[in-house]
């Protein structure tokens, strides 16, 4: 099995649209720049709602353009629907993420729309760019709250797994698996990927944990040891948890790189340049708390930070 | 293999004896007793140091008295050397931990000898253990610096593993495996133990970790991957770091608790009781910052509190 794993930075998305402050489109695009030249090479930059709804998001098609800017780069972006799926396809964004919740109360109150007929509505937005010629474009179902709901509680794998079989049935290319409240647990994550994979098989693709009860590590490294090959992060764990005040947000990225590389994987990503982008995050998003561990703590004394 | 996973609370020994303030006696025992109350069985409260050097420290023999009116807790000490130990075993403690350092460097630092030197001060200790006629106290070979230093830099598992060597050549009962500086890592955890184990088989009893860098709970999980069943953990993370200024400090003994119930094993702890402890922390050292993501963020929703 590969060593390489995919660091899919989510902070320009996940991270800033949970935020009340609203980044400037130039920082954002001096984010991307930043984590570009740090060797980001996965990024999902932007979500494409109406901008009543997030004004953090407005700027998404702009954001895209920039970061298409970068032929290297594989710009990924969050649809919520149709209306979504099409203006994301106009953006030339290279991979389209829609969230599919598997908790009931959560995906209503998130899509307005039951599970299932956000599948159906994926499946239109699978077909919308299949109609469109954009072939190349890869559709994602985000399964949120697939370890657990802050409404619904506990969501049990047999419930997650019948719907990832009806989400297979749209012919998407990737499954990724989302820890949207922070409820996953390690015995839990491994359980629940060893049951999905056996029905999605390699189309079961990444994993997104949030750090909400510290143990987004501890998630991403059972993850890892059973078989993903890519995670979503975001750079200082931006992004909070409206649901926990005070409780950190996403997968620290630069955390997340340290411990991969520590353990041997190869990610791309240099360290102490990664680090280093915080700055702008504290100057963009002035009063924003910047979380994570190895900015704070430096790197070991005889650590490589590329790690190569 | 058994899902029972032992913790033993460090806090009281290596949470305290690192911060600038001193926790008066009495809140001591009241901690003692509340993590008593909330299931914990197994506590290292306290160090035999001189005084001068350790003020925190200064009420060693009181503290182990009062820990040793609960009959079934396991009451653990620090002792550094054979005068520490001797006032160790006059006190009545159960487990006497001795500190040796893999690093020569934080050896020097830390007990004026060098690591071999220090074990020969340990089989000193073992020896007055044996003749002193208290042969059901436990001796264990607490290696600091087991996966890195501050000073030294990388610590290589062949010359850990040299060390550990002679260690049982002084017939202690158990080895702890001690992550002083929070360099430890997943990979090299596992390595690490299984080396260890290799050489010393059951003898190779626990482990301690810190979250300097954010990995203590994936380093925990690691080790209980690899077979460990007693892990050390502070509550808060009481400890800080001198190495690493705001950076935490020890393993969080209620992140840890929760990880490991949530995993099925059993600690015999009840979170709701433990977490609420840490208002006796707020109270007795005030401005003293306390980490930990359970507590902040709340138990899931569905989450068997007890584990059981």
């Amino acid at each position: 099995m590969t060593t390489t794993i995919t660091i899919n930075e989510v902070g320009m998305r996940d991270g800033l649209q949970s935020l009340q402050a609203i980044m400037p489109t130039d920082a954002k695009k001096r984010w991307i720049d930043q984590a570009y030249a740090a060797g980001v090479r996965h990024m999902e930059v932007a979500s494409f709602v109406p901008a009543r709804l997030l004004p953090q998001m407005a700027d998404a098609a702009d954001v895209v353009a920039h970061a298409l800017t970068y032929p290297d780069l594989q710009v990924s972006v969050l649809a919520p629907n149709l209306r979504g799926a099409e203006n994301a396809l106009a953006s030339g964004a290279q991979r389209i993420v829609a969230p599919i919740s598997v908790s009931a109360a959560h995906s209503q109150a998130n899509v307005r729309r039951s599970p299932e007929e956000m599948v159906e509505e994926f499946a239109r937005m699978c077909d919308l760019r299949s109609s469109s010629g954009r072939h190349e474009v890869i559709m994602v179902a985000g399964m949120s709250t697939a370890f657990g709901c802050t409404r619904q509680g506990e969501v049990s794998i047999a419930e997650l797994c019948a719907l990832v079989r009806r989400v297979l049935e749209t012919g998407c290319e990737q499954i990724s698996l989302g820890d949207t409240t922070g409820y996953a647990t390690p015995g839990q994550v491994g359980d629940t990927l060893d049951a999905v994979r056996e029905i999605a098989g390699s189309k079961l693709h990444a994993a997104h944990f949030h750090d909400t009860r510290g143990l987004a590590l501890a998630n991403s490294l059972v993850a890892v040891q059973h078989g993903i090959r890519e995670l979503d992060s975001s750079l200082a764990g931006l992004g909070g948890c409206p649901f926990a005040p005070g409780a950190s947000g996403n997968t620290v990225t630069e955390d997340l790189v340290f411990m991969l590389q520590s353990m041997g994987y190869t990610t791309g990503i240099d360290l102490p340049r990664l680090i280093a982008s915080r700055a702008l995050l504290a100057e963009a998003l002035p009063g924003e708390p910047l979380y994570g561990h190895i900015a704070r703590a430096g790197l070991p004394k005889h650590f490589s930070a590329r790690g190569e």
